[in-house]
């Protein structure tokens, strides 16, 4: 079967061996797979990759000498079924899945393996006891949002919020604005958003952050701290010994975009007692000043993925209209774009998500 | 009156004003002064020191051109009384302090100070309202460490214990050793401690460590895991799709060392989910790869000083004999002496904490 394929460092069209499903596998096509600034990092990093692989007992490294087919955030139809299958969804039906295979020994990643293609390709296997059946008629590019939108959903979640926190998301590429989106649902208000780009300014704005402010001319952190600012009843209830600090509400800091430098940025300009909790996903080393860390107190909670219920939990929220998928996808492409969509990501004021399609 | 001043960047005896008590002062006489791994930090990085005050609202950067003498960590006795005190406990009281004076524009540090002279002159100013009587005739040298025992109650109250969690102490210097005494109150067990030197492996036994180790020969973490792994009955309680991850109990990681690289070495050994708290002071800029934060969803807590409570829960401890203060003084100089103190205190199977007796 055709699939874009990640050789050598590129993305070219090519064929893989057409999948078959083993026991308890089903076999699906590929309706709709968005391309995650993941997959951008892994063409770039993949050896990077690789080498953290190893700190990970039980997950399998990619070996980059053989193919690899990327697509993790994909929605399906089912085809046919494997032995040992319960076949309660009919063929024909849309589902999503978490990007993971079951197998005896755990789970197994879709996307970034040699042996589990993902969604940039025209077939692929998924397990059955994962499918969540796409309700609503919610079309396939939007129920492929499911996966980037549990990012956001997870990074919320773990960021054990008590209710008097203002947020401060920094960036609002695809996984600021599932974090805005899911901020919103938590009704944690106000939300305050920074970007450089008017368009993904104006997206966070429609996502549901009250407050966007570009870097370039407005400091997020000061514009974060006039938002912060605690009534006189607030600043009464503190204890007397800290009424010497400022009297501003817990920050809660989202660093959505994951370059080297970024979480210096935010450690400089968070108020004390921030809780930082790192979304992006900066895959070089990174230095930072942890004095800074140690004088104000900060906390940072790195994320990585969700849970099982997260991602059947936001698949609910597009498919009722919580989430307003539709604003998210800025362009579609066959196998053939693939390569040319990689580079056109890099433009945010054009793109936000692209769904690749690859029966097309 | 005399003091061991940090000047041009060395600890010299001199000279320094008399100092007189302002409103709501208090004048002591400086009856014993530990000596602090800041301390030593101060004298080697002190101008990253002021560097990293300038991130601090209300902070006074030290004046490096000007005399400083350091000390927080100190026992006194009542002297005399300035204007507008309430003068409670009579002269000739034996008081501990946080190291911080109240001021009409908030507090002002202790020790960091141009202004403000810490532990190693022979006589220095408190607050009135933040003297604590040192009860149950404990001896000043014990008294002294209320600051560095309520470093550790600190670091393990901003942990966020739930229970379940076992806990992995790196580093059994004075500050590691007050961590493991405030997990041993907390009742958290087992502690697991690691040091390279067999005097503070010995100390932080006897502090309540339940298993130590030494790097040199046996993998803390790997320590940590035989320790942690959870019975059949807590297995069978996790999430059904966790089951495949290592059956862990949640990882409690206190870094105590605070030299660049260590924080790196503490994501290399750490189990998924380990929340690590920051206790040892790193001074230098540091480096690591966030990509193992991400990938073990690890998250950090940056930790300094304590609260008041804390602060006077420590002394109490240490009166109560809660804390054997008498094992974790290994010697005691006069101003002369503090300069070699320093030095001595490179040393960790000589010393761990050097009492300072101005008086002597």
């Amino acid at each position: 079967m055709r699939a874009a394929i990640f050789r050598n460092g590129e993305i070219v069209v090519g064929s893989v061996p057409e999948p078959s499903p083993a026991a308890g596998q089903v076999l699906v096509r590929t309706l709709a797979c968005g391309i995650c600034g993941s997959d951008l990092h892994a063409r770039k990093h993949a050896h990077r990759m690789v080498e953290m692989t190893r700190y990970l007992p039980g997950r399998q490294p990619m070996d980059l000498s053989r193919d690899v087919v990327f697509g993790h955030e994909f929605c399906c139809e089912i085809l046919d079924f494997g032995p040992e299958t319960q076949r309660r969804l009919k063929p024909g039906t849309r589902v999503c899945s978490l990007p993971a295979l079951v197998t005896p020994t755990g789970p197994r990643g879709i996307g970034y393996s040699n042996d589990n293609v993902g969604g940039y390709a025209e077939r692929m296997l998924l397990s059955e006891p994962l499918l969540l059946e796409v309700p609503n008629g919610l079309p396939p590019e939007h129920a492929a949002l499911t996966e980037p939108l549990a990012v956001g959903v997870h990074a919320v979640a773990k960021a054990n919020i008590s209710g008097g926190e203002v947020p401060l998301v920094i960036g609002c590429g695809p996984v600021g604005l599932a974090v805005i989106a899911a901020l919103r649902i938590r009704g944690l208000h106000p939300i305050i958003a920074a970007d450089y780009s008017p368009a993904r300014r104006a997206l966070a704005a429609k996502m549901g952050a009250d407050i966007v402010v570009d870097p370039a001319h407005v400091q997020p952190y000061a514009t974060w701290a006039e938002h912060a600012a605690m009534s006189p009843e607030e600043k009464a209830a503190r204890p007397a010994f800290q009424a010497h600090l400022a009297a501003l509400k817990p920050a809660l800091i989202f660093e959505c975009v994951g370059v080297p430098g970024l979480l210096q940025q935010v450690f400089e300009g968070a108020p004390r007692d921030a809780r930082i909790v790192v979304v992006g996903v900066c895959m070089e080393t990174d230095r930072n000043e942890p004095m800074l860390g140690i004088l104000k107190e900060l906390s940072v909670q790195y994320v990585l993925g969700y849970t099982p219920e997260e991602f059947a939990g936001s698949l609910r929220l597009l498919a009722e209209g919580e989430v307003d998928g539709a604003s998210l996808v800025t362009g579609s492409v066959g196998l053939e774009g693939v390569a040319q969509a990689f580079d056109d990501l890099a433009n945010p004021e054009r793109h936000t998500k692209i769904i690749v399609e690859p029966w097309r």
